[in-house]
């Protein structure tokens, strides 16, 4: 059993995120015992049937979850989204250059790794906005580019693209903060990716997909650990995989169906239109998204109209076992992530604390 | 209290390897509340207090392991030794060319790698023997490399150098499968680095120790993550590190302190003596390396004298509960792996396994 469940903080960090406690108890006991194999899951072999179970149930769960054709490779890699941001434009930036959609701070990160590759295009940007909207998708988008590059959901900023826009060139979206929050057509995109310390389980990998005829078009020599097609050849065991991070994956995975994609998408909608619904009303607080259709449901941003309140509500949440939700160290203000794992109720008690902080600090 | 103990099976894989049951019970721990804490460890934030004294601890504890002076930065690392064999020449590889000693599949892949960024040098080798010995070290160097990378111990050949010998030029060592695992200068390298799935702990992070005059030396534009200045720079904590990796080496580290390095050692030697003077005695088997000096400590290769014998000894260890004793799938016979989780006593049940099949099986 689970100990100390009632003094489990509510945590509404960006990530590493909150973990459903029933993956937490079984990820515990692998430790322990794998799968009664007397060995942890931390000793099992990588090569041999133990861990082969565990990236083939994962592989298929992922194509099962995001409903995949065959055209499509899965891969866990090594490393978080910055180890992607490098390897894309290393593995495909190619004589046509490569066009990023500037969204904020993920976005920036990612263009700032291709210049090291070649000169990245940016085709579109709210960074006039201060990304406090999306970027308008662009019109025409040169069919010569290697690739199209964009991020679904914008955990800094709170804005999220409600679905995967069309493209004429390869479309690469990093889906690290949203990954199987919604129901999703993902055949639009050549490439996604996300990493594992939000909806996917324990930092420590990545989960990569892409279509199949992605492949044929490394630009460059690459070695083989950095190379893609060489991770596929490879089923992700081109070197000792990490073992654990993967397992957890799985699990969380397992949890994921268990619960239902369709299920998740309407309690993540129920949730974070509770929490935009509050934020709206309470007289103390203001969203920082006004476009109802790029406010994320997985981290609502907001902050005090009177900046001598967010301390005073920072430690409000504290005493309440609440944690995570200071907004990111270069914007401030507030950010509440409503991952899979957080439920409608969790949602709720914070709300009933943005009220009760209201009525005691309200200038009447 | 750790269950199954009595069915726990005796691991001597080369790795992911044996974990001590005291390690496993506290990581098993720390994923159901860290430090009561009421979060898990896989959901602690890593750009806090709970992180900041885990990453601390663990460099102090490699600092004071490793008697290592403040010219020496220390890094955890995404990502396995492959990962390293790309940023080393990344890094590193300068107009000066580099060099590599090639004492079998380790280094080789840490040459191909090179060969992805210049021309390595094989400066020396041991593959006219097949490696069943160490390569001679060259008796001399050219000064004007970038420098030359060696691998400490061969774990699918058996051999280990004794010291870490003399270099007129930066030396880099992979000291992947006998880190800590016996009292070493380490003042002769410029760098030295270790996967975890060894002495360290689980697969997902490499610890990598760099001096400080290396930081300087990059020879080409790397992006932050692939950097090691950029590392060294925001302390390992550039993006989410693989924080439960990191975790569990600082138990194996605070388990290696409480052990001490001294009597690490003298077990090791007393595990290694024992083994290699029973395949020596025994009728039935043959060590793959010969020469006693260049015998590694770590990873004892031997094949049976009659191949019919092979499998099953095999199938014998697997009825006793014994598991990870098949050599390298590139080389067969077997390998026993005696990194600083394994016993003396251990190695004893395995002795008297290897008298038992004598008896059985010779004949008379």
């Amino acid at each position: 059993m689970i100990k100390r469940s009632e003094d489990r903080k509510l945590n509404f960090g960006a990530g590493p995120a909150s973990i459903p406690e029933e993956v937490l108890q079984e990820a515990s006991e692998a430790i322990l015992d794998y799968n009664a194999s007397g060995l942890s899951v931390l000793e099992i072999p990588h090569r041999g049937k133990l861990f082969d179970n565990i990236l083939d149930e994962s592989k298929q769960l992922v194509r099962e979850l995001c409903a995949l054709s065959s055209d499509y490779e899965i891969l866990w890699l090594h490393g978080g989204g910055r180890l992607q941001f490098s390897m894309i434009p290393m593995n495909f930036l190619g004589a046509g250059g490569a066009a990023y959609i500037d969204s904020g701070h993920w976005a920036q990160e990612a263009i700032a790794y291709a210049g090291y590759y070649g000169e990245p295009k940016v085709i579109a940007s709210s960074a006039g906005e201060r990304y406090a909207s999306l970027p308008e998708w662009p019109a025409s988008i040169d069919p010569s580019l290697s690739y199209l590059h964009f991020t679904t959901n914008n955990t800094i900023y709170g804005t999220q693209w409600p679905d995967i826009p069309l493209s004429p060139v390869p479309l690469i979206a990093d889906m690290s903060s949203d990954m199987l929050s919604t129901q999703r057509s993902y055949s639009n995109s050549a490439m996604f990716y996300a990493v594992a310390q939000k909806n996917l389980g324990a930092a420590g990998t990545t989960l990569v997909v892409l279509h199949k005829d992605m492949l044929a078009r490394t630009a460059r020599r690459v070695p083989p650990m950095l190379n893609y097609e060489a991770q596929v050849r490879t089923n992700s065991v081109l070197n000792t995989p990490p073992v654990f991070a993967i397992y957890t994956a799985l699990l969380m995975l397992r949890w994921t169906k268990r619960k239902g994609i369709d299920i998740i998408q309407k309690d993540n909608e129920k949730k974070a239109s509770i929490l935009y619904a509050e934020i709206d009303r309470n007289s103390l607080f203001a969203a920082v998204v006004d476009r109802p259709d790029h406010r994320s449901k997985m981290n609502v941003c907001f902050r005090a109209k009177n900046p001598e309140n967010e301390q005073l509500f920072s430690d409000f949440c504290t005493q309440n076992n609440i944690t995570g939700i200071d907004g990111h160290r270069t914007v401030g203000g507030f950010r509440v992530s409503l991952y899979n794992a957080i439920t409608i109720q969790q949602v709720e008690r914070l709300i009933t604390l943005m009220q009760a902080f209201e009525d005691d600090h309200k200038k009447d």
